[in-house]
């Protein structure tokens, strides 16, 4: 058997010059509100030690599909004190019918950093305003990525940011200006909600940053950052004052995420929320006024690591 | 980061060369008896489509160690219909510090057939009587292993085969011959278990091949075919009859194997099973007279896929 095809992350970063992650993502949730996604439940190993860290495992497939995919993602916080970054993994691609390997994808982690961003951009342009200015709150990887990916594949050409930590916002808002974007700080996160009609949240915190009193009407909010229960970056008030409260994925929204929260708290009941696959084939209805507040609350997919990995596959 | 070293099978074929495998094992059931290992559920993905196929991941590390595993196997019983083995997979072995990527194995599921062998050779040695004859039950690839590492870990010269395909049988027993072991075809399971006392099962089983009618006094069993609830090898009462009932874990043999057979039909009480490691390390004590009966059932444990993985990674 001929030596499967190992692909380095500067091979994945040329690759994704020539995929549009968007359109990639829109077919991934179109697929998982579909029912066609086969996805078990996470998979998980806890290294308590010294230094600790944590592995996640996902994998599944697509009904009707031709790989099943395995990503391996690791979390070890004390990696930037010895000069490494904290996030690091791969995804491996196998063939469906056989189970051979169709391709190891050294990406470490910058696949999962991707998709995230192309899915937020894809929530914002459903659900946004468009030619809103768009407000960045964070000032992380996660952060940067949103930034430029609405400014890809949305045409969005005016950003504000605001971070908890101003040098980290004012480091991220030259990075942006010099890559070409129109870019200014907010001085606080009030001013942010207040000049901007799409907000996009991608911050560790585990305390709200965004109330109820800050969002004007015509605001659409896409929540990246809270991932995992311990997570929050939206008063439940938010999602109880929004038109339309919009998940990636129902069942898993029943435990992660800020609808998790507002779920707990009795903000928001179970039918008033919405997956964004459906919207996207338009079985159910989006935004239908300019004024309504709308949040879409993103947990992430394997459907999505899938199909962004096939996608990087296909461009090689 | 430079990237990942990706070892091949036949550097791992090499690497096999210098490793004492039994050792290894050995290694592997004592840090696992003792508590080290850290190992979560087995993850499993079933592929129902046609062709259908199941894939299944185990992980952990040892307390202690410098790596952690992640094992990604496969089976596609209708490969072979199109010219494939019906198992693949590879392992990775990461940095237990940081996550990094140590090693990722193309082993496409040898090591595993590898480390499953050096185990039943390893049970029979501390188990069995030493210098009997040794008769294999099953014609497959985990036959031919066992078989060879009886020979090459145990110094057994002398082996009798049996299978239910006479075809496979006869094969297996001239290729066993070829290679330098004195084999003979056991015209039935009855005289093969009247002339051997070591025995060793590799059958995919779902029905009992031995009783424990033809079990003579002094005779030792590794069982290792039945690693899912729904194969069989034993009949109960073969373990009934045993004076030793040894597993390699102790929780997993209540879910998996012949022990959870004979536990179910009531055959045995959960007193009466002890772990192997804890007969390696002299915390229990084995076979004290040449004419007991014993019984070693292997299922498969994570720490014995880490262990094999590192050898190989030390002796590349």
């Amino acid at each position: 058997m001929s030596s499967p095809q190992v692909i380095t992350l500067e091979q994945i970063r040329t690759a994704l010059d020539s995929i549009d992650v968007c359109s990639v993502m829109e077919q991934a949730f179109i697929a998982h509100s579909n029912g066609r996604s086969v996805v078990p439940p996470v998979g998980e190993l806890l290294i308590k030690r010294e230094p600790p860290g944590e592995v996640h495992l996902k994998y599944g497939y697509l009904e009707g599909g031709s790989h099943y995919v395995v990503k391996i993602a690791s979390g070890f916080p004390g990696n930037p004190g010895i000069g490494l970054p904290p996030g690091n993994g791969l995804m491996i691609l196998f063939d469906l019918s056989t189970g051979g390997i169709s391709g190891i994808l050294l990406d470490e982690g910058h696949l999962t950093d991707v998709r995230t961003a192309g899915a937020g951009a894809l929530a914002s342009r459903v659900l946004g305003v468009p030619g809103s200015r768009i407000g960045i709150v964070g000032t992380g990887v996660q952060a940067r990525l949103q930034a430029v990916h609405h400014a890809l594949a949305n045409g969005s050409s005016e950003f504000m940011v605001w971070g908890r930590d101003p040098g980290r916002t004012s480091a991220l808002a030259s990075e942006l200006g010099d890559s070409g974007l129109d870019v200014e700080v907010a001085p606080s996160i009030e001013v942010l909600a207040d000049h901007c009609r799409t907000i996009v949240t991608c911050t560790a915190s585990s305390r709200p940053l965004l109330d109820a009193s800050m969002i004007r009407p015509g605001t659409h909010v896409t929540a990246i950052g809270s991932d995992t229960p311990g997570k929050q970056e939206l008063d439940p008030d938010v999602l109880a004052a929004s038109d339309l409260v919009v998940t990636d994925c129902l069942e898993q929204s029943r435990l992660r995420g800020e609808v998790a929260r507002s779920l707990e708290s009795g903000a928001i009941a179970h039918d008033r929320i919405l997956e964004l696959g459906r919207i996207l084939d338009r079985t159910a209805i989006g935004r239908t006024d300019p004024d309504q507040r709308t949040v879409v609350d993103l947990t992430g997919v394997a459907v999505q690591d899938l199909l962004i990995a096939e996608a990087v596959l296909r461009h090689l």
